[in-house]
């Protein structure tokens, strides 16, 4: 299986994208992590990514608020498909990282979840890998079973208490 | 190679999408195309969506306007991959579309793209299905090459316009 | 008298959506609560929506943050009126649940209240009840009365404080 | 059968909330027009929205633009549901008269619809006189079910052009 | 000296909008307090307002949150100067209070200060009626001259504290 | 009469405020018409401003667009009250002057009017100058009836053509 | 004197950034043009921005749209002031471009200007030139007093055709 | 060396700004800090600014809140280059203090920084410096190395942490 990798923008973004790791660990999806900044180690961004393919990552997930622009940067470097993370880190609601992380160029897609979607961008990196993975996409769609079926409990215990 | 199906919410965002189609077309990638509404015709979204995967379909493109449900609804019925394309369709600039495609709740992820974006998402989607295959990918990596180049040529337009 | 439905797309709502409780209380309205997801649990939602006229529902509310697709998922499964609750669940100040939610494309409406308005979804399914049911007419027009003179209340106990 | 009234702040929103007219002359529903304005003649509104109920009125419709009072002004002096239609008349993109229309407070709820959604407010407005009205319900219904079968026409027209 | 009359949508505006009595009182103006609602209390509203030109008052300061309607509704019924202080009462960091209050139609204006801008509403106030009250506008310059020997302080203090 | 000044920061504003220029006009009230920048020409704004009151000047209006400094840097110089115009003059819907307008600092208010509300601002400067001008009231007044018996010509036009 | 480099992310930015361009050109400034992309030729953008101090360049101005990561780019690849001018390309008013640009995290500004400012940019880059360029400075001074009484004139035809 | 001076709108913007004393110091450059108010000491304002660039002064840092004209206000008065700070001051984000900074008219440049971004206004007062300053610009580029440095160590913890 390929592996996933995660990297946010700042140590600050971690609390958010852990809830990521959760994820992936409850699938046992191999996944690396690390801190890189499109603005502090550009290079080492550039260089990590154009060898990522090779290293047998197949999904890249990055994280960053404010002028977000860790998963346009690494997206400028590889054809893996690239899962952008807008951090929320100032008043503005996270606008201002969405924008930045999705309103992308023609030509470099950038794969853009909800405002600290950590969990999402994970599970998204799951169905894109499940792909050409049955017993991934049949766990996936145990878990969405698992969600209905945590949604219907509550819908019961509601009924329970206000339906008479 | 797994098929790459285009939904879109209603006939009048063909112009918009047709993008979607010519990337996909230059790229020799397999594709069929949908009007489908997650208001107007719901059922037949849910019945084509749960059976996508079975008829060899590997991403799902959605795009959809204002209060765009579209690909919320489409991924809410597959673990399939599903791309959202926000339709700017009102003076909004497509902030509403924009919101109602990425701010999905955990647990079921849409990979969204810039407002207006069909050729990012076709692209994305050739990225996605170029985990697991080799030629695709080259060809990506291509394209990217002459884009780059395109940028180039016009670097040197440019400079020997108003550079002296 | 038609019974009022509150369906809630998840429990972390129910603080804002209790408020509608306490008014359909205080007017001895019949409702029942649920908690359905348009997104985890979508055929549940179908399937209660298509059966709500027969039930004997008369209004349907429903409650939902983000990219708030479960009052136009009712919708788009019955003709009964549809009124819709935009939570906020993050920092963008519910403009996200509320753009859509109201944003809806022509031929199925959603009837939006303000965002985290759960008192003013449960007074606007009253005030459509009434239209057949002169009695709760007149109990709505009492409530009327009643805030008026609260802020008549509040009025003179300010003068009395201010005004000399 | 209950009227159904729709009121315009200005003549200048004719063009818009003409829709509307067409939606209901589409199911014979019976209807009046009226221009009055929240600012110039707020007696005017205030005079016959308290004659409204009594006249045979189920449902106002109001239309405004900009800071949007008209809606809730109506809404202020009558119990009977009052849908709002925001209208965009500059290039905030209608933000100004959505939120002047949806953000009521608490006890005196509006309906609201999309910006410009006209036709959405006379659908909506049917829908409530429908609860007492079977064959307005089935009409309901039928409409419904034409908008879907038009979408599914599309779909194939789209398919048979683009899918092979 | 005509008085000035404060109006408040709702008794919980008042910590924002006492700063604007401590002003009044600062420079010995005379002027009365009201709770009153647009939508609660129209017919109070109105007929308050009709009579205010009458009773000796000059100018009207009026505040609500959310669809502030109540300054609207106020200068709909008179030709007095009304001033709106939009009210921050949710996360949307009074937008909607701020729309609601300055977008008035051609023909009614509302003289709008900042969001919960209390205390300038107040010297507005005073400013107007300056114009015909020379000591007046003679302490509204002193107020200028020790605000801005105020700002010369702070100046000299942190000058002391940071420049070497 | 005391006289009112209009000041708009760029020529380009002119066809928005000329709607001041007819209004002023047509109530036979005395005005005077200046372009000066808050940016391009400081000291003239400067010394014009403090000059204004002793100029028999009663209430300035100042019309700008983008970082709209000009109302702002009027009222600072002056304790006359000041009327801003917001400009529209890019795609921002005038945002940004409106909120450059709106938001002063507490002790210095500009009484601000809607987005290129021109018409409305110099109603606001006549209201102002009523206050000491019975006959100026009156005709204020009278335009309101006049306004008024229009929006009830456009109901009888429209109820005739509508209505049966 | 050291040169200007002005880098565009795409051709399609020229008709903006060619105002910056004629600013240049009529203070007699030194500069060169580029067309080089963030994500399209992030490797040119990084080598040209290493060797550009050595190059004898002074001050670089980067104009892009959308999720604009163009300024934000050269900046981390350089500690020559990096002056952005977000360029607008879609209906969000210039806003993606505007945060993308000017939100940069600690340690990497970016001098951002107006949306669509290139004029602007080219003063600005000018005035920073100019602090160790005594006859530049002079000319950036004339040509504010220019500016100024080119106001000064519109002033005069505008006192003369409307004040009497 | 030339001196930067940093002037604040009002006092409480001083736990802000404090971040750009902290890096000044850090560079050992030579600085000055002044409260002067573009509203309340308009005055002040101009006549230091006049007499900035004989003072020694060669960047002007200018932080100010809400409709923030202070470094507008400074950059009509000098041809120094001047670096704005938008100030948060209330629930809007910063949004208003961001606008009324950057969106200046043409002719008079600020060089607007994040909102809240003094630590980023410090170190681009100080590249502008070190265009004429070796040794500062060596400096600036050793801050650089220390800062990826410190970027990579973070990567190393949270690899040893995560990645096995």
């Amino acid at each position: 299986m390929k592996k996933i990798a995660i990297v946010m923008g700042s140590e600050s973004d971690l609390p958010v994208v852990e809830k990521a790791f959760q994820t992936l660990d409850s699938f046992g999806a191999p996944y690396e992590v690390h801190v890189m900044s499109a603005h502090r180690t550009p290079q080492d961004v550039r260089e990590w990514t154009c060898g990522a393919r090779a290293a047998g990552i197949g999904v890249i997930i990055a994280a960053a608020g404010m002028a977000a622009h860790l998963a346009g940067a690494i997206a400028a470097s590889t054809t893996l498909p690239v899962i952008g993370i807008p951090i929320q880190s100032n008043d503005l609601g996270g606008l201002d990282a969405l924008l930045s992380t999705v309103m992308m160029p023609s030509g470099i897609p950038v794969a853009t979840v909800a405002v600290n979607g950590a969990k999402n961008a994970a599970i998204l990196a799951l169905q894109i890998l499940a792909l050409e993975d049955a017993e991934l996409a049949k766990k996936l769609e145990g878990q969405r079973e698992k969600d209905a079926e945590a949604v219907r409990k509550k819908d019961k215990d509601i009924a329970s208490k206000y339906n008479h």
